[in-house]
């Protein structure tokens, strides 16, 4: 019972009435059970979901399905990884076809030995895989229906591991000059989408990654080469990765000064401001899901920009009182960490919340204290706590 | 540099020449680089890989292709993580097509109160995801051609993020007896595969998963519901599952006589053999790769189903010398283990050998110590280390 004394045994094993509840509806029967008489498919070279699976990214509707994003069902999600397939989506001018065998990196400016690597170059080098989410800094808008659903309102957030060589051992190769301080990424999509990092996190754990989820890259995820720039915002990690330059101070693309910075109550902008602060959303239940009386377990994703989630607290009666959620292991750095609460539904309303704690003491702030300090000018960087109202019929809505 | 830190900083300095080596065919070049300069494709609500990759299970050649096995591409592997349309398969009658709204799981037998769980019912209970390995037992034939691959050789594994809820919570719940000591599983596949199952496994780790890797699980992995019983051969994770008996002894299905059993030398059988020892495969470089003379870096796959992977050894010289290749984290308990070496290959004949040691002290056998206990009458739990051959013209096959 490894996996019951992690997660508490004790606190399981309290709730057996409520499981028994939940099994009511379980037809206490005689040994019947569906099965198959006939002979069923054969083996094939690449697997399809089944027919009866209809989970799917929500295409945000725009002008131009190129200028686009589309949200994860997060509220259908288990474990901690997002199917490729259903990772979120944010183009600025579409899903370039690139050929690896013509696609090329090249990496200049402040550096002794300017080059140009193939894909297959870049293969051969040592490469390293870690899980790690991306978030678009747009998520959650900061203005919400209350039927949106966990998927409409967090879906811009997803989790894979990623393959790739670390870019601090490209840029030695190239011999980087002492003073490049910043790295302008460029994309091959059309509207070469660019973006300053600074040469400080990529010399720390940045990738330039052309594995997901044990596989090439997806086309929607940069195919064939990417950076991911683990706990930053999603645009940061720069897809179709083409060209890297290493400069002096930040390039001020339009990427970054016309879009991706925050309006400050004030009128002031704040500008990279790259980290994607701690968050969590309880997944179940959620916004659209009907719930049943009795056992109930809440469970949900968390995650830090920042470090490791260190402590998922729930409250169920809209913030009064909190009680600590089981953290699934593996809890891995910038990844998405699963939590899980047992409760048993008494069926009068409830208002959920759940509050994330990383490894550097922050903690997810309340929507009131977040909008005091940041106003609601800006459209990025919304990691406040969002609240559930379970009504005694059982619908779930946003509180 | 925290990677580079983590996996032998000055392993990889020490490597600087070769690397260069390994960047001598990269351009030194101006700026340019490929681009795109017209729209591309528009979100979408379910992604495909790119069409430029062609990595695909190894069907294989039998009378009736439904039932047959698939081999993962292991050599084109990266991580730990198999995506869910590359795990291997093996059926005994083809991949049913459930409908998960009329699946039911039964329990029955030594049990106080015998129940028929939807797969509903199934999901509403607290689950866990967990990353296991599966293995078939008959992976990796114990004779083989110098030509086969690492696919043709060791693809009968696989590693997902499994999500299913504790097996010994579904027997709690029924009220298992303690006169019950076993258990049946059965498929709801056309030859209702069956296999024995201790219930002291069943009280420890065994999932029935619903999902695989962030999504339902596959429909050639079991869906809607499998058993998960990590570490141990494959065939016991029985799929499609559709009843658990609990019983006071083995079934001596058809599954466990006629197969699935060791034939030994003196002729007798070992019979539920279930645990799959510690085994690895260097997956780069492997049989039909080119390797080019300079930095090459070592790469492969370890695992135990009796544990955690704790050492990974690597000779070049055909057994003579071996030295530690560096274990990617997460290591985690009865999953895949990514290990790596930096290697700067001078261009003369090699013999390159993975060993690995898990946490019970456990040490991979060499091909031969393993035959002289075992024999070569079983066709099943061949872990022995495979060797690759580097000729000097950069070819590589089986030693």
């Amino acid at each position: 019972m490894a996996e019951h004394a992690r997660t508490g045994r004790r606190q399981w094993l309290g709730l057996a009435a409520a499981f028994s509840a939940a099994l009511a509806a379980c037809k206490r029967a005689a040994p019947t059970a569906t099965s198959q008489r006939t002979i069923g498919k054969p083996v094939s070279a690449y697997g399809e979901r089944s027919a009866f699976e209809t989970a799917k990214r929500l295409v945000q509707e725009t002008r131009f399905p190129e200028a686009a994003a589309s949200l994860t069902p997060l509220d259908e999600s288990c474990g901690i990884l997002t199917p490729s397939a259903l990772h979120y989506e944010r183009h600025h001018s579409g899903v370039p076809s690139i050929d690896p065998a013509s696609h090329r990196l090249l990496i200049h400016g402040l550096v002794d030995r300017p080059t140009i690597f193939t894909v297959e170059d870049i293969k051969r080098l040592p490469s390293i895989s870690r899980i790690y989410f991306l978030e678009c800094s747009g998520n959650t808008p900061w203005s919400l229906p209350a039927t949106a659903t966990a998927q409409q309102s967090h879906g811009l957030a997803s989790c894979s591991e990623w393959t790739g060589v670390p870019l601090s051992l490209l840029l030695a190769e190239c011999g980087i000059q002492k003073s490049a301080t910043w790295l302008l990424a460029e994309g091959a999509d059309a509207c070469k989408m660019q973006r300053s990092v600074p040469v400080e996190k990529a010399l720390d754990d940045i990738l330039v990654a052309w594995g997901q989820n044990g596989e090439a890259l997806r086309p929607e995820q940069g195919y064939p080469l990417r950076l991911v720039v683990p706990g930053w915002e999603g645009n940061v990690s720069v897809k179709w990765l083409r060209r890297i330059e290493a400069v002096d101070q930040p390039y001020m693309t339009r990427d970054e000064t016309a879009r991706y910075t925050d309006l400050m109550p004030d009128g002031s902008a704040r500008i990279f401001t790259f980290v994607m602060d701690a968050k969590s959303i309880i997944t179940y239940p959620s916004a659209g899901r009907k719930v049943q009386r009795g056992f109930c377990e809440i469970s949900g994703l968390a995650w830090s920009g920042r470090g490791r989630v260190e402590r998922v607290e729930i409250s169920v009666d809209g913030g009064r009182t909190w009680r600590d959620a089981a953290l699934q292991d593996p809890r891995l750095d910038k990844a998405f960490v699963r939590f899980r609460l047992p409760w048993n539904w008494d069926g009068a309303d409830a208002e959920l919340q759940s509050r994330a704690t990383d490894s550097t003491g922050y903690v997810q702030p309340a929507r009131d204290a977040l909008v005091a300090v940041r106003g609601l000018n800006s459209q990025y960087h919304n990691n406040a706590i969002r609240a559930w109202k379970l009504a005694a019929n059982g619908t779930v809505t946003g509180a």
